[in-house]
């Protein structure tokens, strides 16, 4: 499973489209820095997008009864570590115009999404051969994982929701639903934790850099790209601006996944690369979206 | 939580509509057997319709690569145990001049949904009082929790996908989404098994028939009551049809429930209200929605 296979098909023309190492190096004409320097304008910043986002969800989860089942809702909701693919979401529905009101539900089902993995991630289970690392839990496996379950078809509910009362916005819904379970599922995200978990079943750590990048591209770059494509299909983008905006997103997330997995040079790469699918936008205000390759 | 507080705000009409148990126990009008005895007519069976949508679910999931996702998939889908819910919705379907390949999407949905169910509640978890009975784990239970994982999003995206190519569907799709995870989430297949899990917790086993009808109006009862409203929904049904089917889908769900629990008398007192919501599908053919209660 080298080279493009690796990719699932609608993941597949990026590699068409990957520069060439010395073109990645070549000093990208769009500044690295957005903010102009004449006058100050205050910075913003993608973890109040994903404030707004929290604050959408805390009044979508009441806190009601059976309190048994919504009070670790809330916990795993809102004590996961945060990402910044739902904040991307929004800042993605912002460039090609939108309002991010309109990519809110889809942002909250990402971030469900996410949280769910989260949870699952951390399960205790008897056959795990080592426990990740992670605070205490605050609540017993099984409640975490049934919670956990419920947080899935929640976020889709979300999002079928966000089509009333007008319903004329479905065709768009439908759409980052399908995109949402891709990048999920069996050829996204959940094949991410298979390859990292066949990894660690055979003794081996995650130290290998292609193996790195492998897992990286399906769960931080998949899951930006995601992130990103939703914000621009709920924002009403044309086709080119969603793919763009897609690369963009998933060359973010792999600049991240790089970083954490202290790989320095290869998420600068990345980053630039991210610059890069950002000139499209030039004449646009790339104040927000520049917060996600400024950090 | 006693009474009508047990129901979700969806459910709470039942009860006001709830026949007296003297109503209950009289001699219904529709006849228990509805093949002719004049000419023998193969009788149908809810197990046909399973097997027409576990095709369609065979081409849906096919066997390909990464095969390492894809085969533990079909493992979880095609060896759980059989729940009548998926064959419901397209009888219902059918009942209000459906076909049923219109839902087939969101049978398909509710197979994976209770699929995942199922391989989560057979999880070894490291702190799961005693393991529940079933047959060996064919995957280790990473495995298990990850591929379940993967099959719920995938159940939406296959609705999300029965809108293509005509897009002229969508409102009867975001509202079966919307169904289902209300059937599986925190107010209730979720919340059947917290009950079960604490009840199991404080050392009390399911003996006492009031919990166990709790757990049922959750779980057999809510996954059929919701079964039965989507192929309705789907199949174009009015709202009094859909909430006709509901109520049938429910007291269907309800005697399977108190049958399993050997609650013989309560089984045939919900069996007995499931045949009453049938009159008002008199003029119809019952032969296909009347397997539901020949059991």
């Amino acid at each position: 499973m080298a080279g493009t296979a690796i990719f699932n098909s609608s993941f597949s023309f990026r590699f068409s489209r990957i520069p060439t190492q010395a073109q990645a190096q070549a000093p990208s004409t769009v500044p690295t820095s957005l903010t102009p320097s004449t006058k100050p304008i205050p910075r913003p910043h993608w973890a109040s997008l994903h404030t707004e986002i929290e604050t959408h969800l805390k009044q979508a989860i009441p806190m009601k009864e059976p309190l048994e089942v919504f009070q670790p809702m809330h916990h795993l909701v809102f004590s996961a570590p945060r990402t910044t693919v739902p904040a991307l979401c929004l800042a993605a529905c912002e460039l090609v115009g939108g309002h991010r009101h309109q990519a809110m539900a889809a942002a909250s089902a990402l971030l469900l999404n996410l949280a769910n993995a989260h949870a699952h991630e951390q399960l205790p289970l008897t056959d795990r051969p080592k426990p990740r690392p992670g605070p205490a839990h605050a609540y017993d496996a099984r409640m975490e994982l049934m919670t956990g379950d419920g947080l899935v078809p929640f976020g889709f509910e979300l999002l079928a929701r966000a089509d009333e009362p007008t319903h004329d916005n479905s065709e768009r819904i439908l759409r980052v639903m399908i995109e949402i379970s891709r990048a999920v599922g069996s050829e996204g995200l959940q094949h991410a934790q298979h390859m990292r978990n066949t990894l660690e079943s055979d003794g081996k750590e995650l130290s290998h850099v292609e193996s790195m990048k492998r897992v990286a591209e399906k769960k931080e770059g998949g899951m930006h790209a995601c992130g990103a494509a939703c914000g621009a299909v709920m924002g009403g983008g044309s086709e080119e601006e969603i793919e763009r905006l897609r690369m963009f997103g998933f060359y973010v997330g792999m600049s991240q996944g790089m970083l954490q997995r202290g790989l320095i040079q290869e998420a600068k790469e990345m980053k630039n690369m991210a610059l890069q699918e950002l000139q499209f936008f030039k004449d646009r205000d790339l104040h927000l979206i520049s917060t996600f390759i400024n950090f």
